[in-house]
Formats: structure tokens, sequence, C-alpha cells
């Protein structure tokens, strides 16, 4: 049976023990925003909450909660979606990492599903490191899931791969039969990846320009097999990644 | 079976359709701080959502995510206990608040269940409702419940309330064997009075300062029975009134 | 004969002797918002700087200046009314505290009578507190009349109590005979508990809310025996009950 | 005899009234900071308060409550001083004449005595001005005073000028008799010259700088005729210039 | 010859003009920080400024001037480096943005070299497209070099390609010779690359983490003609790209 | 040949031992604004920099690159004008300060050009005076400059010293045969001096209020020679006065 890990539902005894003994914490910024009639608003909420928690049993420490709302300013125009101000996302992280790391974390481990939230979390890892004297990891677990099972976890909105993370953690919150509205692939393919190119990329204002529908990707195409294959595999890979990162010995000057 | 209420858990067409029949949304602020040890340092935020869940699915409505974490500064010295700044959980209402009303809901009720939250809570509703055109109504549930079970809810910290308070949540989060360390009930009575006094009052600093154990009171005395009728009792008062306030008629200047 | 406790009237080496000696400093934030035809915008201003003069007095400390304005947005219908934002009400007090706690003040005593205030003034209290390392103590002294005086000083708007409150200050600024257009105060007296209910109650947007004409009660009834007694008696009260808070032995953690 | 014109003594109609017919206010920004032995801390307070209450009574207007305290943080090395951060200080007067802007004045005078201010005062001009759509004048009361009066109004600290300028508003804050400490009038003269100088010039640190006792000049020159005659003189030449630039045709662009 | 772009060097009339006409500005966000003994502190801004004034020709519009100085705290070890903070940088593109936006030109191209400024650029264009309504394009020209230049500029720091970079801008900047400390491009690959992943990465708190002597790569290997082909050949991919980005039609919601 | 000391273009070993060895920096705020058709729109900027260069070359030190844009609300209505809010201004000057005071420098002198940067300036630098525990200098090179050369020099704008201003920079920028339509010198004159009079001054809300057309005065008169011995006198000037004022013993308290 896995450990318990959520801070929230540790008594402060056990907590307060498991941060000192590791030093570490884990964090998972969430964003509730419309995913289809399919999915559930909380989606990437859930996504990362689910492989965090993964990670912080196979690390044996703890899970600190963050809001589940995260940077989504792109799907307003879809009621029932939730946003911060990046600035509001980033004074939160400092305020709770400001917490922990007096409590003795200084390793902090970010597992972040939504890509909307990256350019905000940087900068609030970078601000929190330089404030509190801790190290910051960030994994981009949406990434890392792509990355592992390829065709299987497409980088689209509300497909297989969001589908899947879903069911990680609750399989009654996905309802495929209702996923009647995908907006065309190739061409939510073709504008997301203008959207997420490297070098020259305008700034999504709505997700309306990537999808008239607000979604696309095959979520039929998830299985419950599929849900539990990227759990293990990804917490596994980040929980590798992240202990060589917060092993290297760090060459600052005096 | 109860309906789901919880935004993050619906799919947003069903979000949208709850948010603009009802205009009305429930709102649970948290706190994650040491309860002794025997309660989950969730207590108040999992005592505010699973009465605030009650109320929502009274009012056939949406209960939308905020934070864990309250306004506790004065749990700091335990590890484990987190806390938000006054204004980072102003901003973080005030920006969920700005999605909500722009999504149709113009009747915010929020449902409280930790006093280190009130000050900052008033302010935010003050706040969200001269900005967004709203109407706030705040219902203080620990208050309530102590009202309406008195003895058998009393306001001390991590007693027979809040240990009822969590079983209404997930009774397996409790372990009242644990709970040995209790602080004189008659002297944190008595300190806790002092700085819960209405007049003259000095603000608490640590929590040390009420009870050097950080908890007392009787979490032996909580059931599951007297847990489910907090439930029942109290999300039906909140409902009640709730309902009056958001109907009287404003008498606004033009 | 009253020694002079006003900060700013006194020269600088008997400010400092004063505020090295008792290490205390008593501050009354203030409130500029209609009360009718009858009493002067600055009655709340009044009525806490009357009172905390008194305070002062019988402390053998200083009373240091706070703006007349404090936080009252729900009188803004009224044109000459005036509110500072929350936020620069608390900036102020932290200004101020800054200042003074350098100079030896650790012990800060707040008499208020403005209810607006009040939950500004905590959120100011517990940021003073923990960044100046001061204690913080406030008296709500209009609670504190109508507790001592009943009836005789209602909690009612330009009512008894606060007519009374502004003989306290200069009898010339009262004008009885301009009080002719009284709201009625069985509706009234129902409509301002509603905004004071302390489990369930909404935040008041404005002021007509309660009473469509700006104030109800008994201004008529106020005497200047009655003010003189108000004066004598609540300061008396929060002057003993200040050196009871600010003499407790704190037991913090190390 | 004079009307009334302190906003906060005055009735809400009344107010209303004076803001309507002239749509004008004045404001006088204050300072509490060290002025000797024999001046009381409030010195600019008094001095711009008391030639604001002439200026608005000339001009048949109101004076608008600004606190006592404004920017001096190089006097906080004598305790006692209090000053304001120029933002906070900024902040309160955005709020302020947010209020009264909305209640229909748009045009604002302010009336300063305290040169610390200044800066700040202007930069508070230019945003409400931005922000409210209204006209700002600002007075240096303390250079038209010493411009009126010259030898008789020395710009020192605490010197003949300042001395008549607390008789204005209260002789009875003066004692003369315990200015026994000067510092040198040339060395001073000569340091304050070089802060003051327009062209180069380094920033006032702490005003031991410039006086090692922290005034200067010639307390015992100031007599109650002075005191009469900066104040009517000075509220004179404020009010007849403020009306000539709130009566120019402002020439902007569509 | 080429015309003149630089926004600050052109008479106000053109740049009014072209403005209107093209409802297009160019912004290059700069950086100083060292680069080793032998490039210039400013390497950053200069490649940035060179690339985007030769798209700004090539669109024929204006290049708007932003601070030389971006996000580089990583850098401060080395004395004479300088980093503005990420809210600073985001507030000055505001300010900038919301003047432009004025203006008329509703179409902004970035040109970033810097990729310390990417988060907080991005942010800064997310929120300036939602404030002022425009859209945001950005282009990180040290990417498309890299891209399009391969070995002969590799993405290190203070090697080929930001010695070219240099060279565009004013080869006298340039001093090969004294590039004596480079570190092991081998351990310098390694690290920057650890940095640098998309999937699991820590957060650079100090460059010396990267690269002990602040620099590696291969200075040596630049030529005046790399330097030209990479001004020619990335402009004209950037100009061509922004092109089509703000060419199109963006599928808003009503 | 004149020592390099742009910041940005040294290598920074050069600028760490100037830093070190002076322990001073130059540092020239800008302006981005209208000039009529004659002058560019960085004409303030251009004469700040061109005095602060030949500055930092007399004392030996470096100049530190601030942004070109000043604090330019009231030229707004001319597209091109640029203009950074006070706040921004201010927090980008601390920003800067903070890097350079901990790399050793504790002197920072700051030339100015632009008038509308004044009161911005004074705060931001009494700001970094007390947070980071240097001593500040500020220049107004343009008094200096009219102090220096009379009539030669007129406090216009964009006449005769302005358009000699530029020529200290870059002639090629000046076209004084554009220069068709200034506005009255009469009329601006009197205007420009109802808002820079000392004792009672509205504040200047948009350039159109002293110079319809934007500009006055008479640019034909500039001459390249004049524009030597500006930069050379001035920066003189700046220079010995600079040297004196951090030269002087503070008499600061313990």
């Amino acid at each position: 049976m896995k450990i318990e890990v959520h801070l929230e539902r540790l008594k402060q005894p056990d907590a307060e023990a498991r941060l000192k003994s590791t030093r570490l914490a884990v964090l998972a910024p969430g964003s509730v925003e419309q995913h289809g009639p399919h999915l559930p608003l909380g989606t990437d909420a859930f996504a990362a909450m689910s492989i965090a928690e993964a990670v912080a049993q196979r690390l044996n420490t703890v899970l600190v909660p963050l809001p589940l709302i995260g940077v989504s300013p792109y799907h307003q125009s879809w009621p029932g979606s939730l946003s911060l101000q990046a600035q509001t996302f980033i004074a939160v992280i400092e305020d709770v990492c400001d917490c922990i790391a007096r409590h003795s974390a200084d390793k902090l481990l970010f597992v972040n599903w939504h890509e909307g939230n990256s350019p905000a979390l940087r900068l609030a890892g970078d601000s929190v490191q330089r404030k509190f004297n801790v190290r910051v990891v960030i994994a981009e677990s949406h990434l890392i899931t792509n990355k592992l099972f390829g065709e299987r976890a497409q980088l689209t909105h509300a497909g297989n791969m969001e589908t899947a993370a879903v069911m990680m953690y609750d399989p009654s919150l996905v309802d495929v039969r209702k996923a009647d509205n995908p907006s065309s692939q190739a061409d939510a393919d073709a504008m997301h990846a203008v959207f997420r190119e490297k070098d020259v990329f305008p700034i999504l204002r709505d997700f309306h320009e990537v999808a008239p529908t607000g979604w696309y990707g095959k979520p039929e195409e998830a299985t419950l097999e599929l849900a539990q294959q990227i759990r293990e595999k990804v917490s596994e890979y980040i929980a590798e990644r992240a202990q060589i990162e917060f092993g290297r010995n760090s060459r600052l000057p005096e």
C-alpha cells in the first residue's frame, strides 16, 4: 500500500518528520479550464496531482497543496474556466515556499502539467530560489508523458493523453460518449504548433484560435491501462531525474 | 444520490449551465495548519469544503475551488503549517471571482471555517463586491456549528467539533488514540477567550500563546453521527439563510 | 489639569521621553463619513480621538496621529464622505508603526470607533506585530460604550451614542435641531443587524441598504453629562484592560 | 466671523453644497517631525493647515483633511518624528481625491509647508490629475512666506518663520525659552543650501547633515503680529494666484 | 542606404507616420551581463538591437527603445552585470506598449536574444495583448541564429555566435585576444544542457554552475562575414515569419 | 582620445576594475518625446547621455545604462512620445542601483536633462540612498546649461539649447529646415513659466497647454561650436561639483 503524501491529510508531527528527514517537498500547480464536454474542468490539476502524488511516494516525502487553479486566461471565453493572474500565481507559490523553506525543505520539486503555467512557474521558481535559499527543480509532466508514450499520448487538448490523465485520477470523471464536437485535428494541430513554436511565435489570446470547439484529439483511445502506465512511468522518470538534479554539487562562488 | 458540485469535477457545459441558471457560486476558503497529533493539517479546509459541498448541493449550484491554504501565520512555529499573506489570499479571491462574475455568477457565498481567515475574507468580499458588481454573503460555519451543537461542538482547537468536522470529510484521517498531549482546557479556554474578545483584545502572534501543545479539547467525544448531523444541519442553516440574504431587494441609490 | 498627549503637539524631547519610559503608544484610526444633517462628517474620528486622548492621559503616554479618514466605502454615495482603500489604510499604519517601534514603543494600543475599520485594522495590527516585533492591542470603543451605557448609547448611526461622542469632543459641532429626517429605527435596526450578524451575513455595499436617509436613532437624547461619562468610563475601561493585556507573559516558543 | 471650512467639522449636506457650488477643494499635507525643544513635532502640519484654512475661507470652500504626517525620513533619528513612505503618501492622496472628484470637485488646491513632501506631492498631483480628470494647483506656502516676509521669515528649520507659523495655529505650543541649543546658523545655512541647490545637489539622508542639534534660526524673533500677518498675506496670495490658475482656459487637444 | 528606424532618432512626425501606416512596432529587450574578458557586457542587447534594426528596416517600421538591461540575476556575481527584477521588466514593457498602442500600433514584434528574458517577456506579451488589445509576436533570435548557422553559431555563452553577434553591431567591441580563460566546453555544454532541458530541469541560480570562468565556446571562430550573414538571414527569417503571424485571421469569439 | 565609459561597451573585468577603484557610477535617465519636426524624439536622452559620458570620462568611471525613456505623460498626445509611469521609472533605478551598489559603487551621480523626470528621480534617489547605503548626487544638466550659456541656451522646448544638445550627440539628427511651425515664443514662455513657478503652480497635463505646436524657441541659433562648448563646460561643472559633494564628511548620528 502506498504511503499518504498529501500534506493536508497528514498529522503535523508526521509532516514535520517527513520534511526534516528528506528536506524535500513536491508541489503540483494545477489549472481549471474547459476540456470539452467529456473531461472535467480540473483535468490539468488532476493530472499534475496524480503524477506528483506518485512522485512524492517514490521519494518518500510530502505533496504540498497548491491551488487547483493556474494561469489560463485564454480559456476564459468558456464559462467555468478559472484563471489566476500570473503575479497572483507567483505570490501564492512564494508564500507557500516561504513556509516550507522555514520548515527545513530546501529542495522543491514542482510537477506541472499545464503549459500555460510554465512561464509564471519559472519566474516563481527563480524568485523562491533567491529569496529562500532553496533549489528548485521543475518537471513538465505533460511533455514527459508525450515523450514516453508518443502517439498514445498526444499533445492535443482533451485528447487521448489528457483523457488518460484524468483516468489516472478518477475514471468516473471521463465521459467519452459526450466527446461529439472535436475540432479538426489537422487544423488544430497546425495552429497549436504555431503558438508552441520556439523561434517565432504569437502569444495565444483565446483557445478559439487553436480549436473553435475548445478541444481536439482522440479521447476514445485512452484506456485505464494507459493511465496506469503513465502514472507509473512518468513518476518514475521524474523521481529519478529529480534525484540527479538535487544531487549535483552546485559550483557557486563564495 | 447527491449531485456533483465541485466545479473542477464538472464538464464545462455543465458548469456553465449551473452558473447561468442559478447565478450563484459557493466558495470555501481553507486553511492548512497543525491540529495536534490526531487531526490532519487540512482540518479547516476539509471542514469548510465538506459543509460547502452540502450547501452547494442544496442550492443546486457549483462549489468553486479556492486554495486549501488560508491565513494562519500564528501556527508557523509548527512545521508543516502553511499560510498565505492576507494580500495574497485576497488577490486569489479577487482573481477567481473576476472569472465567475464574468461567467454570470452575481451571488457569491463564502463558507468559511477558519477564524484566521475572517478579516481578510471580509476585505476580499468587499473588494469583489465593488469591483465585479456582485453580492457577497459570508457564512462562518464554525460559529454556526457551535451555535447549533453547543457543548458537543466546542470552539477549541482540534477538540470535539473539529474532530467531527474531519469525520464529515473522511473519518480515516482521524486518529484519536494519538491525542495524548492536550493543553489544559481551562488555561487554553481562558487564553483563547482573551484573543477572541470583542471589545479589547490583543492580536494572536503564535498559537503557543493559547495552547503550548498546539491544541486542546475533547476529540474523543466526536462521533460519526455527530459529524453527519453537523453536515446536515449546518448546511441547511447556511442554505436557508443565504437564500434570504440574496433575496433581499437592495435599497441602493441610483 | 490633564497632560498633553497629542504627539504632534509635544516637543520632540518630551515625546521621546514619553515613548522611552512607557514603551507604549496609543493610536486612534478615524473615519470621515456622513452622519446626517446634525452631526459632523468626522464624528467617528472625533469619538475615537477623544477617548484615545483620555486613555493616553491615563497611561501617561502619547497619542500618535493617524489620518482622520478610515475605510468607509459604503458611505460614498453621500458627497463629502471620504474613504481610504483598505490597503492604503494598512500601509499608513505600517509606516507609522515602523517609526514608533524604532523609537522604542513595543506596545501599541489602537482605539477605534468606526466598525468599517475593524477588518483592515486587524490585518494592519497583525502585520505590524510580525514586522516590527511589537504587541498590538485593539479597543473597539463603540462596543465598549454601548456595553457600558446600554440604551443611552445605542449602536445606531448618528443616534444618541454618536451624538454624545461628538459632544465629548466639541459640543458646538452638534446641531440636533437639524435632525429632522431619521430613517425608521425599526427598519434600520433590523437591516443593520443583518449586516452585523456573526454567522451568515452579506457585506454592506451602501449605507442606503441600512437607512435610506443615512442615519437613524435618537440624537435628541444625548447630553453633555452622558458625553462626559462616556469619556470617563470608556477610557478607564480601555486603560485597565490594555494594561492587563500588555502585562501578560507571552508563551512564545524559542 | 470666519466660516467653518474643515470638512470633518461640517455636516454632510453643508459639505456637499460647498463642493458642488465651488467645485473646489483645498488640501493641506502635513508633516510630524522634530523641531527642536521649543516647537511641536507637528509644526509643518499646523503651518500648512492654518494657512490652508484661511485660503479655504477666502475661497468659500472646504479644507479636506489629509494625514498630519508627511514624507520626512531624514528626521527619523530623532524619536517621535514620523514619516510615510512616498508611495503611501501618494496612495492616500489618490484615495482622497478619488472621493472628492466623484463628489464634484474638479479643482484641487494643495497647500504645502514641508519641503520634504514636494516631490511626492507633485507625483500625486500628476497622478490625480490624469486619473480623475481634475486640475491640480500646488502652493508651497513656506516659500511664499519667505518671499513675502524675507528676513523676518527665514527658511531655516525651527527658526523665526516656523515659530511664527506655529503661533498662527496655537501660540501655546511655542516655548522659546527652551530654544537653548541652536546649531550654528552659518554652518547650517551653508549645508542646507547644499541640499537645496537646484543644479547639482546631494539628497539629504539625515538632518544631522544640516544641523547637528536638529534646528537652527532665531525663534525668539517670532511675534504674534508676524504670525497674524503671515496668515493674512500668504493666504491672500495663494487664493488670488489659485483663482488665476484655475481660471485659465486649458488648450488641450481634442 | 537603409532607412532610419530607431524611434528615438526619428522626428515625431516621421515616427507618427510610420506607426500609423504600418500599425506595427519592433521592440528589442536587451541584457547587460558579463561575457568574459573579450566581449562587452552589452553583448545580448547589441545582438538583439542589431537584428531588430534590420527587421524594422525590412518591415519599414520603427524600433521602439527598451532598456538595454534585461533579466539576468544569475550573472550578478560578476560585478558590472546588471539585472531588472522580472516584475520591473514587465512593467517597463507594459508602460511602453501602452503608449504605442494608443499611437496606433496594434502589432508588436519583440526580437529577443537573451534567454533569461524569455519567461518574463512571455508574461509581458500576454499582459500587453490583453490590456491594450494588440497582437504580440516574439522572435527568439539566438535560437534562429543557431538554427540557421549550426556549428558556426553555437548556443554557448560568449562563443562564436555571440562574438559574431557583437561584430554585427560594432566589431571594435570584440577583443578575441583576451579570450584566454574559457571554461571547459564539454563540461559547460553538459551543464548548460541540464538547465535548458525541457522536461525536468533545475533553475539556474548562478552562471558559475554552468561555467566557472563565466564563458565558454570558440570566439576565435567568429568572422565579420558570419556576422553579416547572421544579420541578413536572421532578420529576413524573422520579418517573413512575423508577417505570416500578424496576417492570420484570428478566430476569436464575439 | 577619450576613454570608453559606457558600461555596456566595456568588458566585465574592465567595468569591475573601474567600479572598484572609483566606487562611483554615473547614470543618465532619458526621455523620448516629441521635439517638433526638426529634432529627434530622443533629444533629452541624447543630451543627458552626451553630457554624462563626458562627466564619466572626467571622473574616470563608468556610465551605467538607464532606459532612454523617462517620465513624459504630458507629451502623449503626439504619437511616438513614450513615457514610463513614475513608479516604473523608480523601480528601474532601484533595480539597477541595487546591482551596482553590490558591485562596490557607493557614490551614484545622476545626470538628468528632462525636467519631467525630476520629482521621480528625487524619490528614486532617496529610496536608493536608504536601501543600498549609498550617496546620491543629482545634476540637472539643462539648468546648468542655461545657467552657463544664458540666451544662447534658453529653457524653451526644442529651441537653441536643445538643438545644440542634439548636436553634441549627433548633428545628423538635427534638421533645422523643418522647424517651420514654432509656437509663439512670447505665449509659450509665459505659459511655461506658469508651470515652472516655484510658489503657486498648476501641474502640466499636456504640453499643448504650453505650446500648441509642441515646441518653441530658436533652433536656428544652435551651432556645433556651442554644442561643443556645452559638453565641455557643463561636464566640467558637474564633475567638479560632484566631487565636492561626494567628498563631504557626512555628519550622521551613530
